[in-house]
């Protein structure tokens, strides 16, 4: 099993259609073939584990029952998809699963004909379905199916709602929307679980689903509560002889379900039923995550959702630990809170990986899960604010641009002290461009009255974020990048605000660096002393307003260089280059920072290489500027007026 | 009716207090006086209408049942909450509505303690209403409660579902949500309906009810489809003597009604029976859209939602009819819809504002009414473009922010040729700051290749609008401001795509006017050449990404001055400025703008003046810059090397 390719019948299958001659037998070794194939590669390079193992019979049914690619095959949040990728011949590829060059952790049209949407956010894949059947109704090819796969949590996702009424409205439209309901943290569609009790109710199979379903709800958090009434009600209902409208049919769509997802003849017939039926339709699953891996079917902690390598016996994982980004934030989280009783905490479904999940066990009074739903995370801390509490929604950065216009209206608008702390900012990496945090240093710049704070390492981490939860009038954003947490830095002296790193008696350089690049700036400049400038590193620890101690740093020194971790245009450095143009200080600034573009897997220390963005690369580029300068005068007043 | 102040009862009502008192014919009186106080003065001043004449009732049994502000009612769209107004004391500010100074047109917490979001973006409020009634419970005032209207139209939009899940699970939290269904485009709540069928069975009035949502629904555009199937299912099962179970209970929400919402007691008995009930519930009630003002009820096209000034008599507006944006998109559209079989266009729920209905009208099955979900207007369009379609999305400036992550994932990551035309941008005026569209060339700047144009006049826009549907590589965005088309203005010749308007023998400066600001920019430069200077102004057309052909142009001029219709931070200047350092042009450039501020509610003209963007205050700034750059030698090759 530490082949590239699957063994036994898996190795047979190149493509979709190596699955159709296959028995009911063959299909069943199949999907333990394919199971044991996800734990082996998945163990090595690290992925998403739990999602995958309960996909596999509905994958494989999908794939018997319809025609991809002419039917087209849509994963919302993509990381489901590598049973999809292992049927449509890209086993050999698992060997450098999420590694530089090698496959992609999410859908991708670059790898296959049957991959269409390389978004990894949640809640997205109903609208491109909307859309997608729309197109080939226009065109006259009304006969291609479109097939989304979508989890429940996903389905808290208020895109969701949005793509419902208008999928609903297209009852010519051939779109099937396949429910994966493993129980995680969903209320929306327990109504449409009692559409069938008529015929459910002779089907031995019914309580075992109901059984798998409660058992399910019992592990999700917050958003369950109302589950277990309306399941209570269904059962009530039940006993009762009545059947209940399902809401998925108020909406005007079809509803076949529950279905055991791990049935795969069960799977194909209610596909097929789908597939025939020509409308919109849900077809509602019932999955284990994990299933079939006793570490991930055991996983409370959910820690099986997307680990790192691990031991495929024993499930656990080989990294060393280390201290994250993470845990400094949720450990002071927690030490806030205790000092200060209007502090809560708000999470879109991301309590472990975000840190919340320490306030949650610390204070579960003071902690929301609000599901995938960052636009009411985001307008619901403003409502708290507005009712004298102080939230900290934390979420991943990319996460955060879903809702821009929240933070800009309903928080900044209204002078709320709301306090977001985005977790992966800057380059990710192995999650590939969608899960990229460089945005939000451009984005949220505009927003007025908004600041910004870049921790360089704990301790700032932790200062800043106690900065941030003082601020009443506005939205604060406390930003950090993916991973562990680099060595203590601290300041030799502050300057309104400001640390100083480094300094040296010439002042050639005022080396800015952005956040953890402060370290990236101590490297470069230690390599530019070498050539004999002197180099002044600074960390403004605020970059959003910039500092006006910069201006009175910059005019001191021949050049300006800053070294951000998100895109150049419209960043930090840009927005230094025009406070200093405003302050009237003539120095020359140069931005380094990341272009904006779709950037590639890979590590994170890879993709920074990949941009020039290592202590060598800095170092070239300054000391090239700096005998660019030697060469000339040294500015003047005229420069005053420039760009 | 003229006076400032309300006659007879409502004279008397300076406060929520005032209405406990009276009797029920003195109510029934008021509200007839408020409905003739809303003619007179929104047809003097233009504003929303027909919402407002809607609420009357409804507005008047909240503020008699609930004690504002201590119990706090949100309005969601705050353009409904003029009857509001009136009820608390802000009669005599009636005559100043929308106008400089004057009181605002959506909840201002400035103008009254009974307000609190003036945010004007749908589908928000029950977001703020979590929020807020978490910080009540928190701080122990949980016999508080919070009153959120919410229309049934944004009950379309994602954030309510995100909402709605999250309200329900605080089963001790008391939040009413007063659904004001006044037959628009929605198809959610209608399971409700049947919630209590057996009551109202019993009750006279709900045939009565029922033929008034019937009546309505005939109205609702695309997605209002599936409504007549639900309704007729609630028949049905009326028939059968099945209760069905409702949406919103299944969800773990308490419902009441549905309710005449222009039955004053009804309304007063279902708002006690939900404060009285003590956790989340609904209040489903019954509207008619414009009631008690002939025009406004049938009005089939929605003119009278927010008209400007009108003959309150006929309900004819009086500003004389004048070439609009709008109209010119619109007219284009249809155009290139009748040459290319694959344009189709979207809006959300804004068909005639946007210029869609055109389309709609010429071609039914190539215009998509999405409800208020501009998220799922984005990423179906994605989804229709990857079908082979060319979506045209036309919503208002302000209104993409809110998706912007999808634009930048959905459509911009994948590729995919999708036009978005969005319709009052830069400074609107009359509807205050959440309306003002300032944002989008400095946010939307950062998605990698997106093309975004700015026309100048109607030809100009009909030309860009081809060239952007020609795009099929990724998003363009066409943006014009709001009103009347401004006269032709020719271009001189053409150089890399930008348009020379204007020129000299002396090349003092370059005026780079973006969009309808290269009219701002002639005016200017006449009054720059009257000081001898020469002046070429220029409009680049398409200003993301900047024209090369502009270093070409700068170089040759002693200064480059922006001007843009925008925020200036990361705008179009800005980016201009950082394409000349790029290459390696000299130039000094100042960028003149919106700051990223909130700026208050005027006319366009007005507020554009305020913030010194005027041709006189341009043609100062300008002759300013240049006087200090006759005292000076010119920039020479040294300040290649500067900010």
């Amino acid at each position: 099993m530490s082949s590239s390719e699957g063994t036994g019948i898996l190795a047979s299958v190149t493509g979709p259609h190596d699955l159709r001659g296959l028995t009911s037998e063959q299909l069943t070794v199949l999907a333990t073939e394919i199971r044991d194939f996800l734990v082996d590669k998945v163990s090595k390079t690290g992925g998403h584990l739990g999602p995958n193992l309960g996909v596999v019979e509905m994958t494989i049914a999908m794939h018997r029952v319809f025609d991809s690619p002419r039917d087209r095959i849509l994963f919302d949040t993509g990381h489901q998809a590598y049973v999809h990728k292992i049927l449509t011949g890209r086993q050999a590829g698992f060997d450098g699963l999420r590694q530089r060059g090698g496959l992609t952790g999410y859908p991708s049209q670059a790898e296959s004909e049957h991959d269409l949407i390389e978004n990894s956010h949640a809640s997205t894949a109903l609208s491109y379905a909307d859309g997608l059947a729309k197109a080939f109704q226009l065109r006259g090819e009304g006969d291609r199916h479109v097939v989304a796969v979508v989890g429940d949590g996903a389905l808290t996702g208020g895109m969701c709602w949005e793509a419902l009424n208008n999928i609903a409205a297209g009852t010519d439209r051939s779109v099937v929307i396949v429910v994966n309901d493993n129980g995680r943290s969903y209320a929306p569609t327990i109504g449409g679980l009692a559409d069938h009790l008529a015929t459910l109710r002779l089907n031995p199979s019914y309580e075992k689903v109901l059984d798998l379903v409660k058992d399910a709800l019992g592990r999700t958090p917050l958003v369950g509560a109302p589950l277990f009434e309306a399941l209570h009600a269904v059962k009530r209902g039940l006993k009762d002889a009545i059947a209940p409208q399902a809401m998925f049919e108020d909406l005007g769509l079809k509803y076949f379900g529950p279905v055991d997802g791990h049935d795969l003849a069960a799977m194909e017939k209610a596909l097929e039923r789908a597939k025939r039926f020509g409308g919109p339709v849900i077809v509602h699953a019932v999955t284990r995550k994990g299933y079939g891996y006793r570490p991930a079917e055991d996983d409370e902690a959910d820690m099986m959702h997307g680990p790192g390598a691990f031991d495929p016996v024993t499930g656990k994982l080989t990294a060393a630990p280390s201290l994250k980004w993470t845990s400094v934030f949720g450990d002071e989280l927690v030490e806030l809170a205790g000092e200060r009783p209007d502090i809560v905490g708000i999470t879109a479904a991301m309590a472990e990986p975000t840190g919340i999940a320490k306030l949650m066990r610390a204070y579960p009074d003071r902690a929301y899960d609000v599901g995938i739903a960052e636009q009411h995370a985001v307008t619901s801390a403003a409502g708290l604010a507005m009712g004298g509490a102080h939230p900290v929604v934390a979420v991943y950065a990319t996460f955060l641009n879903r809702a821009f216009d929240q933070v800009l209206l309903d928080v900044a608008m209204h002078k709320l002290g709301v306090t977001f702390v985005l977790d992966r900012a800057g380059i990710t990496g192995p999650d590939g461009p969608s899960h990229y945090g460089i945005w939000d240093m451009s984005v949220f710049g505009v927003v007025p009255g908004l600041r910004l704070a870049a921790p360089r390492d704990a301790q700032t981490l932790r200062e800043e974020l106690r900065e941030a939860v003082a601020v009443t009038d506005g939205p604060t954003i406390v930003r950090f990048p993916t991973g562990t947490v680099p060595p203590a830095l601290p300041a030799l002296r502050s300057v309104g605000g400001v640390d100083v790193l480094a300094e040296a008696t010439r002042k050639d350089v005022l080396l800015v660096g952005v956040g953890s690049f402060a370290h990236l700036g101590m490297d470069a400049a230690a390599r530019i002393s070498e050539h004999g400038y002197g180099v002044t590193v600074v960390d403004p620890r605020w970059v959003r307003p910039v500092p006006g101690a910069l201006a009175e740093l910059a005019a001191g020194h021949r050049l300006v260089v800053t070294v951000e971790d998100g895109v150049r245009v419209g960043g930090v450095g840009e927005a230094i280059a025009a406070s200093l143009r405003d302050a009237g200080v003539s120095t020359p600034v140069r931005v380094l920072g990341v272009p904006a573009d779709w950037h590639p897997h890979g590590t994170r220390a890879e993709i920074l290489a990949d941009l020039g963005l290592t202590a060598q690369d800095v170092a070239r580029d300054v000391t090239g500027w700096l005998s660019e300068l030697d060469e000339r005068a040294i500015p003047g007043e005229l420069s005053n007026f420039t760009a």
